[in-house]
C-alpha cells in the first residue's frame, strides 16, 4: 500500500544528558501533542518492549560494572532493533505520532562520545539494526554538565551510566551538541536551563512545522 | 609481555543441532581433560557471564516471541562480546584451556542459516564484537535433524528456538556442515548418531594434537 507521506505519523526524540529535564519535557509535550488531537505513542530506549525493558535492567543496573562498551553498545541496538520493528515503524505506517525518550543519538554520544565506540560502527548498525529509521524533529536538551549534574544528584541512586565522571559527561555533551550543529534541518537544540515552562514552549514551537499538512 | 604459543590455553567450541548430544559429551569431556591435568574453564553461549546469562534468559524465553531477528543476532554478540572480554581471553592467556558450548559458529548457522541474517553480517560482528577470536578446535555433533528431534522431544518444555520447524533446523545444520568443510583445519565433524562413548572417543581423539607442545 502506498502511504501519502500527510498519513504517516510523525517521529519525535528527545535527547539530553543527565538533569536536563528530559522527564518533565516529555511529560509536557505528551500533555501537549494530546490536547491537539494528536493520536500518541509515548516509549522509552533501551526499553519500549517487553525485550528492551529486560535489556535495559541489564544495562543500568549498577551491579554489571563489568559490562563491556562492546556489549553496552550491542544490547542498546537489541532494543532498538525490537522497538523499531515493534512498536515505531506500525504506529508511524498507521498514522500515529512517536515521542520517544532518546533514540540512536544517545548511542552516538554515550557509547560513542562516551565510551569510545567509533561512530562507522554505529552507523553501521543504525543502517541495519535501525532499519535506517530517523526522528523527524531531535530535541535536544543541553545545558553544562555541571548545571545538568548538580539537578540530578538529588535523585537517590545513581544507575551504572550515571556513576561516569564529568570528562564522560562532557564528552557526552560534546557529540550531542556536533550532531546537532551537523544536522540542523532535524535538531532543535533548547537551553535546558530555562525554567520548563520555557523549555516546554521551546519544544512546542520547534514541532508547530510537523502539523503543517498534517490532519492529527 | 611476549606469551609463547605454548603457554597460551587452547580454546574448544562445541556446536551442533538439537538432540546432538551436546550436553553428554561436554560433560565426557570436561572429565577427560581434568584428567589429563587440563587447567579448564568450561562455560557456555548465550551465557557465562552475569550479564550473558541474563541475556540467555531474554534469549530463550519462549514468551519472547516476537524477538526480531535482528534483535536476535545483536543479543548474541552482545553475550559474546563479554564472555571474550570476562572470560575466555583472560583464561586464555592465563593459560587455562576453554570449553565453550557453542560460539560464533552457531551464530552463522541459527541467525544466519535459521533466520537469514547475512553472513557478511554476522562476519563483521565477529571482527569487533568477538575480537575475531576463533576456537583452535571446534568440534561438530552431526546427525540428522528428524533423530534429532526425535531425541529432543522427550525433554519437557521446548525454548524459543526449539519450537522452530524443520525446515529451519534443515538450514541450521547445513551452515554448520557447510562451515565444517570451509575450514576443516579447525572443524573436526563428529558422527552424533554413534553411541554417547563413541562420539566421546572420536572427540578425545580429535583433541590429542592439542597437546602437542603444551604442558598442561
Amino acid at each position: 500500500m502506498q502511504v501519502n507521506d500527510s498519513q504517516r505519523g510523525r517521529f519525535i526524540s528527545l535527547e539530553g544528558g543527565e538533569g536536563a529535564g528530559k522527564s518533565t519535557l516529555l511529560r509536557g509535550l505528551e500533555a501537549h501533542l494530546r490536547a491537539q488531537g494528536v493520536d500518541l505513542v509515548v516509549t522509552r530506549e533501551p526499553g519500549g518492549t517487553a525485550v528492551g525493558e529486560a535489556v535495559r535492567g541489564v544495562v543500568l543496573d549498577a551491579a554489571n560494572n563489568e559490562l563491556c562498551a562492546e556489549s553496552e553498545l550491542l544490547l542498546m541496538f537489541a532494543s532498538r532493533a525490537q522497538l523499531v520493528r515493534q512498536v515505531i515503524e506500525p504506529a508511524l505506517a498507521a498514522g500515529q505520532w512517536v515521542l520517544c525518550d532518546r533514540f540512536t543519538d544517545a548511542s552516538y554520544a554515550y557509547q560513542g562520545g562516551g565510551r569510545g565506540q567509533p561512530a562507522e560502527r554505529i552507523a553501521e548498525l543504525e543502517r541495519w539494526a535501525a532499519a535506517g529509521l530517523k526522528p523527524d524533529v531531535t530535541l535536544l536538551l543541553d545545558l553544562p554538565v555541571s548545571t545538568g549534574r548538580a539537578r540530578a544528584a538529588g535523585r537517590g541512586e545513581a544507575d551504572r551510566i550515571e556513576v561516569e565522571g564529568d570528562a564522560f559527561f562532557e564528552r557526552v555533551r560534546g557529540t550531542y551538541r556536533a550532531r546537532a550543529a551537523a544536522e540542523p534541518a532535524r535538531f532543535r537544540l533548547l537551553d535546558a536551563s530555562a525554567a520548563p515552562e520555557d523549555v516546554l514552549g521551546q519544544a512546542i514551537a520547534s514541532l508547530a512545522h510537523l502539523f503543517a499538512g498534517h490532519a492529527p
